[in-house]
């Protein structure tokens, strides 16, 4: 299925903001950014860990958000992607993502964005 | 944070057969697959969509599998990605992706595997 997927590893995520520490913040945080850029979830699951830091997978009608905090090491990983099956959504992933980068505010970061599908797809 | 991410892109999966159809058939060979492969569910989410095909999400305490079918095309996506925080997980992300794709049964397929995080990580 044609598709970008964008990957992000920030670091220097301030460790004591809501965000990195507790599940209902960073779950608001992200269905909010989906809503915001147009996106539809059909789901989500959101886990905390003890004594903190968050996993959690936002599931659309056009893929995924997942997103994974470690306060101890100031660090997030976040995978947004997108398919784009009856219309270009790249803007809207994009929104995603940089409205996340806002929120968590990494001093540093690594990005990737990755083309899926093919000939076939 | 230091990791490993497969992504797949499998073509030609034959689309009569329930994990490409059904959402509770495909979430509880994830769940399988996951356990099998001595990884650690922390949540899954998985959306039917109607009249067919899935979206879902394992999270792991290791970070997250996420799989999406596309019956009308053949195709499905795959991510499996594992952060390598106190050991490597590499091949227990191998056999998870190996697992899905021997249900699935594509006729062609597209890999890739990325190495997340670096020296920050």
């Amino acid at each position: 299925m044609d598709g970008i997927h964008l990957l992000g590893e920030w670091y220097g995520c301030p460790a004591d903001q809501p965000e990195m520490l507790r599940a209902d913040a960073l779950r608001r945080r992200c269905l909010d950014a989906v809503a915001a850029a147009g996106l539809t979830t059909v789901g989500e699951r959101f886990h905390q860990f003890e004594p903190q830091g968050v996993t959690g997978a936002v599931i659309l009608a056009e893929s995924h958000l997942a997103i994974h905090t470690w306060p101890e090491r100031e660090s997030v990983t976040i995978d947004v992607y997108v398919c784009n099956f009856t219309t270009d959504n790249t803007a809207k992933a994009e929104s995603v993502f940089r409205s996340l980068e806002r929120t968590l505010r990494p001093k540093r970061t690594r990005f990737q964005a990755i083309h899926r599908g093919g000939a076939d797809g």
